[in-house]
């Protein structure tokens, strides 16, 4: 490994059993292991998940291992390749999928490894991408397409989960209900319009994401808090002909599913903190309906995808990635994700001293 | 028509807003429209729906037409045809697809009108099958392969189920799970033995049904009352791939949901009588799990694929048809299925005088 | 029926076993049976079909039945309805499915009467639409939304085969070769790129073909005389995901599926005059390649996809349908396809005195 | 690694361009990379790739690195693991998977690695398996369910072949052409039965494969060199709906796809020798065929379906595997082979001296 590596750096981190994450400045670098990659990271989307951890939700708390760095969606650059990696060299400018598998399970095996039984997931099982470097496995890593910017390329994760959700619905030619748009949900308008859907129709309670879905390609909005259904049944002759369900909330999924065309497509992501009651008879059976639960990407279908989406350059994510700032001002991207002022934000990542950092400069140009 | 025809006939029928069905003597014989034709029944199938209109449920009280002969499977012979028909002749042997689609709307012209939003359903909406005849709209009649016997022709109705559930989830090469092997259960372990799965498991709370499963193809039966979740997870490693769920019942449905494999597939046949509670989070969406709404039979998707099935004589459905019994006899059928000493019960349908009587006689050889 | 309809009318036939087509000033106006429709014409779409028996190619002279009216593609209103006949009424805008299915086959009766072994097709086995009158079995007819303009309307036909092969294929979210960009070619850029293709390649002989491509959508065209394959797979990293080959043409064919990206879709439309030589260990064996035979369109899927697809006014459709011209004048409209002039002409055809006639004008202002 | 493996072996190689194999003494015990697992193999099939190899044909020499150990298909005992490899053990019982593919390309990152571009093959591009050691990286290898005995285990390559074909094409419920019944074709036939094919007819020119194909579930066979094509029709009403074409052979390929159902899917794994004459147009495009490249097997979904077909118990393979014989008795394999007379033959491979023969030898009770 190159010796101008510093012995430690900052990093956000997940320390204590309360709400809040804690900006440590003394974080050992990670030392890769023989089959892992070391990224200097330049860039960091906050995730939902991170708000989560941030605000210590039940979830969180029964999830996340506490001592860690957190952060998972990041784009960087290789400085340093464990001594039995294959491919990866240093100075390819990286992002990774965060769903570490196993690698030998029949989920794994079969490109399935987003639903791998004993997954780690960076930045809540194991150290993540809110420092100056991440440590991955090789099998984990990206090569970014030279074309994309580095803001999208620090949030090709919850992309991903966009992209995996559209595709696995199969939106081409068809009508296309999106209930729920917060930055995924908005990510699935601009992503099923590219895909193919002919006419997108989306529900919420914020004004702000309504419009801005309007803006990226929807035909019709509806204020969830307000009866719908019958009205977008009329609209949409018979019902939209795929859901994708992004909020996660009980009354969501289930009008979501009564709008729904008889023998129609409903792909679930949005994760209910809650047991679900559901007239399973008239909503899925008689109906003839399929619902799909949607988890991660697909390692790595849904990546190549994704790609192909973002070069035919038919996606809109300027106006979803809100917000850069740098890592230090962290408490400021949490709360303007709180108050609904940001969608996506993305953090700068501040390089350490010593060649790693000068490496990664010389490409700051390509953000757009 | 033919001139030979009787007037009226005797029929099972609904008469009353009340449990039980009533044997009445003189019910007109139907006048078949110009699209429809006029079939002689020789063999009915006693449904599970037609016990609970017998026993007059909530679901019945809802939906069923008072006045109507009851009856939806069936066999028996051509006896006129309306002038408007294209295919059909008098004295083929035939059975019907018992839902009744508008034929105009996209699920109808899509090959989908099981799912038809105004389909009618014989024996429910309109005249059914429980009489010595029935009149079908013609492009509802199936014509029955001769070396199909006729105790097995009167059951092509939830043998469809069966056929549909298992070829929508797709068992080939896979491990299957059935929750509740009542008659349509039954059907479908030889069914998914017979479509390639490899390992079939099934769960229910009544020994003799369990057994029967066995006989069939079953390589372990669970008693429903006990913990069984864990074992077949752990004989089955990592789950069952294929859930054919049976039951209708909330704890089955989520034990099944809970067993399967990560990534697998869940057909529901079964109607919960009530709204159902479930982990999605964990059932599926997590799990990347697929769930499928089963309704009725694909037309004549699913027609094919049994006729090619039965043909196959890997079918054993000897042991599930228990009975064969005389129309007159039908509470005799009822009680027996009621009390669990029948599975399938199936009605020998007696003739008027004339023509028409002769012409199915001669046919009744055929009867295995 | 209305007795205003008159008895005979202006019709272009095959009366010859020799190229041209006859202009026939009494041909009787059709009667339709108790399950047809009859239909007022009112603009008619010249398929390549129509060239070829214009011209009166080997297949033509096998397959075209001499005497009939010829022509498939219209759009018209109803003006009488059979006896027998179930949903449709006089006064509706309609156009039809040009394939006239048994309805009793397994093709027909799951979906695919499109493929029907004894299928007949109007305007080659029977009389067509080049007329201001036309009978269709009712089955065949398909209401045309209000918001579809008469001239879009007519093209059904050819517009169903480019949408059935872009569906079949599977564009969503790829990359994609069309070899031949003809009528049909040229219409499946514009259905691939709505159906969310994300990258379009497209190769022909003629130039101005290749430059409307471009307009419609396509990313780069290739003179299909010189070597183009090595370019497509550099630039398209691996090769197309999907071929749609439009040509008929075997170098096309060849050519095109070896561009294709190991494990990729091809799509045959385009019908080979002669058998083709193809190496089929290299071109589909060791690539995993899937090949589909595309004929006609899904009876009515394709129609439903379609119809999403123009309400969702992502197609441009305009440019395609390059001329209209009056049905009088159709000697012009041939020699403008043949010369290169024209890409897709659609007919006016004149409507007969009496009321029907009255009742076609009042509609003429939908044309676009 | 162990100091007990000696340092050379004997191997069965391809020293010479000319036809023959070598029976080599003193080959080098391979040593395994750090993501490598040294493997004693116990049994190894031999292939019909091998024969070709043997008999020096026009593929094999434009493809065969000379000097190699030959044999792709093999079962054996870990006795050595590189230092950076993650799951194996020395102990296990193991075969594995012969492509090896880049790892890194789009089609081995989507669980395509049978179609990477770049693949390496066993005993073909780098050393094999006819020898009592070879080293094999890790992601290639797959550990042996205890209840699968060696022979068995020792074919899972051509099996492999076999199950894919199978499942790709989709045989649950649907009738079976196949073309071909070499050692694939046959364990085609019991894969198909057991994956639920309906009805499974088969063509060869040998009527002792015929015969064998006709006890392994084949309902009727056909001399391949006799007009079958239409009798095959009529019994199969329209013909079958799937083909497995294994023998390469054109006039087998043509008869195939003209005995197909219209709408039926034919999936090719024979290896035509030469270009093939097709008529597109009537045997695929009209008839609205899909036609499956098949290559090698899906790494490695293709291995869990198979585990799953064998530990059922409905495969017949003992009747298939006709031959086991000494290594150094390879000669008289490949006679048996050409003559007719064997059908699969597995050798049984000798241990050398030292600890890692003793491993080995400690399960040979494992051989059924």
């Amino acid at each position: 490994m190159s010796t101008s590596l510093p012995a430690s750096m900052p990093a956000i981190c997940k320390l204590n059993d309360a709400p809040g994450l804690n900006f440590c400045q003394d974080v050992p670098v990670p030392e890769p292991g023989p089959r892992d990659v070391l990224v200097a990271v330049t860039h960091a989307g906050i995730c939902g998940t991170d708000r989560h951890i941030y605000e210590w939700d039940a979830w969180s708390r029964n999830r996340v291992k506490l001592g860690i760095t957190t952060g998972h969606e990041f784009v960087g650059r290789v400085v340093a390749v464990g001594e039995a990696t294959q491919r990866i060299e240093v100075g390819q400018r990286v992002s990774a999928e965060g769903h570490i598998g196993c690698g030998f399970c029949e989920a794994c095996r079969t490109g399935n490894g987003h639903i791998c039984e004993t997954v780690d997931i960076l930045g809540i099982d194991c150290n993540g991408c809110f420092a100056p470097f991440i440590s991955v496995p090789e099998t984990n890593i990206w090569p970014v397409h030279p074309e994309i910017p580095n803001k999208v390329a620090a949030v090709f994760d919850p992309l991903g989960n966009a992209v995996h959700t559209v595709m696995a619905a199969g939106v081409s030619g068809k009508t296309v209900l999106i209930t729920g748009v917060g930055i995924i949900g908005l990510m699935a308008v601009t992503v099923a319009k590219a895909a193919g859907a002919t006419r997108i129709f989306v529900t919420d309670v914020d004004p702000r994401r309504l419009e801005l879905a309007m803006k990226l390609g929807a035909e019709q909005s509806f204020d969830a808090r307000q009866p719908w259904v019958d009205k977008l049944r009329q609209t949409c002759r018979g019902g939209p002909q795929v859901l994708l369900e992004m909020s996660g909330h009980a009354t969501a999924i289930r009008h979501g599913l009564e709008a729904l065309h008889n023998g129609g497509r409903a792909a679930l992501l949005g994760i209910p903190a809650d047991e679900v009651k559901l007239d399973l008879s008239e909503l899925i059976i008689f109906r003839g309906a399929t619902v799909l639960g949607i988890n991660g990407r697909k390692m790595f279908e849904t990546w190549y995808q994704m790609e192909n989406l973002i070069l035919s350059e038919q996606l809109e994510l300027d106006s979803i990635i809100t917000h850069q700032i740098d890592m230090k001002d962290f408490e400021t991207g949490f709360a303007m994700m709180q108050s609904g002022e940001a969608i996506k934000v993305v953090m700068k990542i501040p390089q350490s001293e010593g060649e790693a950092c000068q490496t990664v400069n010389s490409t700051s140009e390509q953000l757009s």
